[in-house]
């Protein structure tokens, strides 16, 4: 049986070893919240919104990747595959000094849901006005009439960027809560597995898989998608989920997409870039305009082998925010 | 034995399929060069002296990620680690109608060396001035009074930075060589595998490394490095690299740099940003700044589990060359 392998130090503290690997990259952009492996951006706020984000740690560059100019203000990141604790998410808001309130974004898990909640009713008794936008981006975790029970995977990089780009704007809480509450409307997502990952601690694979079966619609640390299946050739596998999120999106000819196609660990960016081939052949035949197309490891689940598709339906609201500016250490525009 | 595990369509096609899949991302910045995996940008040169890269596909985002503003202007990229034919390159280059001249980067490696070197005579024929650079930072492969033996790893990524810009600033044709030349002279690195990769074409892996092995010094294609040793810390593998470039570099308190810890393929971002960590412990002790840290898939080895390090040691020239804005698929400043 094959075993994880991995070239790190203390398994016990990884996250906290990675999160300084990380601050040491940003360098002066970064200030880290004592005690936990959290961070606020060093410019102040003047006014501006804060947007919030966070999660297990695991997924790099989600969460921390993506504090920067015109995207998140703050991140505070947990265990590996688990939340952080409501004292990280409090301190690190309150560190904010965010007098114009804090939107938290991240995806919708149970612990991270729990822990946020306990982080926001802590500071509204502090007076810091606080909104929640849990990103339920993967439709293939649950029925179209059950939203709410849908799990977060990358997609919650579009939520940042939009709401990130009306926060820097100077867009009130309410404008802000609003397009992030709206590009999550419009975000779909689905992931496919080839491969499981590990937490460090354990000795032990995730989940197990067959050489030749793959799993459509695996969760960020290995939940269940709709069942396996055959390992087929990758336009079949990318055609079939591209119809879903077609289909999810309610996608029409004349639509303008920003596409994220993401590597959830340990694929090869060769299988990305196929992939990428037959996204565009399919968006193509529908007369589906390509604005935006993001390929590389944005939300990864640790080593995974395997890919998501994201895709964010534009309209002209949504494409001015997407194609604002941002600065950040895994997204640039 | 574990077997090789992609999603690809045709296994015989997979660097045109991955090349289609990328010139689709780049959109309206590319002209595919017919019949071939190539590329030029579509934005005329006036006057600008050309930066031309390739080799083999299996490195991505390495070489066409990399085309762009302020970077190269042309790629040619081979069949899975293959160098591009002679015809494509002079087609490529031809199509740059770079009365200016060509600058070829690219990884010493003997196949590439072969079909470029007969290129670049091809177009001296056709009055169209050439020289080579080929890239030789990995520092294992061969000792320093052997140099041209070494091979090219992802340092190569420095070298197109710094000739790219002096390209874009409208440096002339002898000072974008020596830009690249300089640059080249300045970069070190050195690679750490943990597991092996497959070229699509064949079912094994390209090497065997047991469960407790790592080998430190393997190139871009499973290349020998100084031999396996234990599976040990990261504290300790990275202190081990870390002298070695240092030693290399010559690196002296005061001196500045840019780091870049690249991922093979399949190595989780947790380790490479635990390798970072350590990377600056390091450098801050000998009093080494960090003037730029880029940590990610800059130039992998298909599904290659492990990481390497470059060190690009600057001056004022390399530093103001360094941060030029550039704009590529895989690089932004």
């Amino acid at each position: 049986m094959r075993k994880p392998k991995k070239l790190i130090n203390d398994k016990n503290v990884v996250a906290r070893e990675q999160f300084e690997g990380f601050v040491a990259a940003m360098q002066i952009d970064l200030e880290p919240i004592s005690q936990f492996t959290c961070a606020i951006r060093k410019a102040p706020l003047n006014g501006k919104v804060a947007v919030f984000t966070g999660g297990g740690a695991g997924h790099e560059p989600m969460y921390g990747g993506y504090v920067g100019e015109g995207l998140a203000d703050a991140v505070a990141i947990g265990d590996v595959f688990a939340a952080p604790t409501p004292d990280a998410i409090f301190e690190t808001a309150m560190a904010l000094n965010a007098e114009n309130g804090v939107v938290f974004i991240y995806g919708n898990y149970a612990g991270d849901n729990m822990n946020f909640d306990i982080a926001a009713e802590l500071l509204e008794d502090e007076g810091v006005r606080t909104h929640t936008v849990r990103v339920n981006d993967d439709v293939i975790s649950a029925p179209m009439d059950n939203q709410k029970e849908r799990r977060g995977i990358a997609g919650a990089l579009f939520v940042l960027k939009i709401a990130g780009a009306a926060a820097a704007r100077g867009d009130s809480f309410e404008q802000v809560v609003a397009a992030a509450e709206y590009a999550l409307k419009r975000t779909s997502s689905i992931g496919v597995a080839l491969g499981p990952c590990a937490i460090p601690r354990n000795d032990e694979f995730n989940f197990q898989i067959a050489d030749d079966e793959i799993e459509v619609g695996m969760g960020l640390h290995g939940e269940p998608g709709v069942g396996k299946s055959p390992l087929s050739s990758a336009d079949d596998v990318v055609l079939d989920v591209m119809s879903k999120l077609e289909h999810e999106a309610g996608l029409q000819a004349g639509d303008e997409v920003a596409v994220l196609v993401n590597n959830l660990g340990a694929s090869t960016q060769m299988e990305l870039l196929i992939a990428n081939r037959t996204v565009h052949r399919f968006l193509n035949e529908k007369r589906v305009t390509v604005v935006d197309n993001l390929i590389g490891g944005y939300c990864t689940s640790l080593e995974m082998s395997g890919w998501s598709i994201s895709l964010l339906k534009l309209d002209d609201q949504l494409k001015s925010l997407y194609q604002a500016p941002c600065q950040s250490f895994a997204l640039r525009k």
